[in-house]
């Protein structure tokens, strides 16, 4: 049998499982700061909760698994893989009619899609995502913006940028450009700005069956996409109240002491969901695209059966921040949290390490025994630097006598004398 | 379309995450106290990795995952979800042939079995596992039963007990009785000597066609089960290795201070991959069974093809844990890390409000901020209470004049003024 990963996953060594969490960590202290509370929902779904929610072609990269091991190989497949976090939370939210509004939580798990696996690209990865569900507050917006610059912030990014949009806005633009029927088709062209340029977008247009005249409405709203004032005029009426619910929410995230947002009139954000403010975070110069998306869906906690509930949130993307605060040298991590190897120095001594290691860690201090045969002593400080432990503790016949432990800092190659009371204290970080 | 979980599984509200969380911080304390480094592996394995590895009935209750969602509904099942977490470490280890050995990882992550649902018994669990491998020193043995001890204490309990048995002696007592062809057959009637006592076993065995002489055998070892000399006695020879190899892991154990470990000659222990000493915890009373099952196990990791390596682990099960911590009051966590509700006295304070927020925020207090409309600030400390917020700040004009905040204590239902710069020291937990 082959020991081999199955196709497009991989497995986090400890080393990475210490740098993740210290970049989990620093996000969920954030949004926790802002009173999100963590929700976990369950891998698996019922597909019929995950079908029709991503467009085709999230379909076709949903996970489908068998109900039961039971059949065999063969079988009806009635459930499915998590495919992002949103999905999970509005069903959970409708199934919970008791839940206290609004509700503020946050949630960093797994989700997988069969994609086709590519450099940087699983099929088993992690969002980071804030939602408020229950508040048409443009606040309840301007928080998750403030989120984000605080969480990018708080890993150590400066040249990052928030671009803000509202769905109405483009809404507006296209129906301006006289092509509001074919909206949906617009706004795909549109969505690949960033990635086709101008001209791109302009082809596509064209390839779509979109009117000169429209494509010219639409080329001068993008090339002023910078500018909230322009795009109103272009949108006319139709963007009044969309223009004025933004720059509410521009205006409370500069409150909040939001960082790098931009107005980005050319921004739709694929997600069919999407009915009001949309966003996306950059990191210039980052090569990764975007590291997190979102928008208010005020119409898709409905779809599950119950009660309309307007919602709004956003995600992170934790491979591609860890991807390129790998690539820039940010994280300085240590690979393990063991302070110290004990090595055994002979048979007769390995009782005393033993108990040694057990003081230790009962002071706290995270402590490794040395497993192999005792003695050889430089075969085990060897394995001790080569783990990159900072210190090694040998305690022989002559350091019993004498109550203490010799302490070899394996970075300075030197070696004190430390009473063992004073060890744990001596040897934390 | 009907919001619902898949069958089997659950969601997590906030207030049930805190208080797990605080179960496995404590834990993982524990792991990482002992030098276990953290390794993740990927919910999806390929099929053949877990197939065969957890007997018929294992087999049967695996998630089976369509490759591709492409097929539709209809296809053939190549993949699966992880069903334990050491056959993922066998397979991890196999594949990476330049891991520095001894690897000392714990793993705290999900796993998922198609079991049928029932009280406290879900499709997706978490297992808390520590593994050495590339190790056979009974030290390594021993760290694994002091892990348990620590971490049982480090959990608040006392009435626990950790029963330690030796694969070896147990096939010298079969041997003894003369029945070594039928060893694991007659294993499986051992093992269930907790939930159907010795006339239940002895029942087992006649049916599994065991001969008179032979279960009068086995049936007196097994009433001398706590008592190590007569079950070497009974098993003779073949006993004595394994009888010296487990009186040097009790001995260690006692050395790393674990506490409530029994010798248990009947402990048989369901996997079929365990070559040496065995292990299970026991809460007293706490009417859920084992909370914990490892062993020994030489043998797996080369069935993956590579080298053969010693190995021996434990799994700790997160949900029986926490479901006895709950029914004896024992887990205390807050229900929400938020300090304080931010209300808005009204729509010409809103901006100070989401200042104030803002300020505690950057000074590390967790604040909600009040989303629905400003104003009735009756309903808004309503809220706040409802949530169990410990404070609610409110920020009208008068206290905007003087530079105060009012905090109301939502328990003690006091309220006194407290100067800005002040606030989030005194709200700090």
């Amino acid at each position: 049998m082959e020991a081999r990963n199955a196709r497009g996953t991989r497995d986090i060594p400890p080393a990475m499982v210490h740098r993740r969490t210290e970049v989990v960590d620093r996000i969920r202290g954030v949004f926790t700061r802002y009173g999100f509370e963590p929700l976990e929902t369950p891998a698996i779904e019922r597909l019929d909760t995950l079908e029709g929610k991503y467009g085709e072609e999230g379909n076709k990269l949903l996970f489908r698994i068998l109900e039961r091991g039971e059949g065999g190989r063969e079988g009806k497949a009635d459930l499915g893989l998590r495919y992002d976090l949103t999905v999970p939370l509005a069903r959970y939210v409708a199934q919970t009619p008791s839940l206290p509004l609004p509700f503020k939580r946050y949630q960093i798990q797994p989700v997988w899609r069969a994609d086709r696996p590519a450099k940087g690209r699983f099929r088993e990865f992690f969002q980071c995502d804030v939602d408020t569900v229950g508040s048409t507050s443009p606040l309840a917006d301007a928080e998750v913006i403030a989120v984000w610059s605080d969480s990018l912030r708080a890993l150590g990014f400066s040249d990052y940028t928030i671009h803000v949009n509202h769905r109405g806005l483009l809404g507006a633009l296209v129906a301006a450009a006289g092509c509001a029927e074919q909206e949906s088709s617009v706004l795909v062209a549109i969505d690949k700005l960033d990635k086709v340029g101008m001209e791109g977008v302009e082809k596509e247009l064209v390839d779509r069956g979109i009117s000169a005249d429209s494509i010219a409405v639409l080329l001068d709203g993008l090339g002023r996409a910078a500018d909230i004032d322009a795009i109103e005029a272009i949108g006319g009426d139709a963007a009044r109240t969309a223009a004025a619910g933004l720059r509410e929410v521009l205006h409370l995230a500069d409150g909040l002491g939001a960082q790098g947002v931009v107005f980005d009139g050319s921004l739709a954000r694929g997600m069919s969901y999407y009915t009001g403010p949309v966003f996306e975070a950059r990191i210039t110069g980052g090569g990764v695209g975007s590291v997190g998306g979102g928008g208010r869906y005020d119409k898709l906690i409905g779809l599950y059966g119950g009660r309309d509930l307007p919602a709004t949130g956003s995600s992170l993307g934790l491979e591609r921040l860890v991807t390129v605060m790998e690539e820039r040298g940010m994280l300085t991590t240590p690979s393990t949290s063991t302070r110290a190897l004990v090595t055994i120095f002979s048979a007769d001594t390995m009782d005393a390490s033993v108990r040694l290691a057990a003081r230790l860690r009962a002071e706290g201090l995270p402590v490794e025994t040395w497993l192999g045969a005792p003695g050889e002593l430089g075969k085990q400080l060897k394995y001790a630097a080569s783990r990159a432990f900072p210190f090694a503790l040998v305690l022989g016949p002559d350091e019993l006598a004498q109550g203490v432990v010799a302490v070899r800092d394996l970075n300075a190659k030197a070696q004190t004398l430390v009473p063992v009371d004073e060890l744990a204290a001596r040897l934390a970080r």
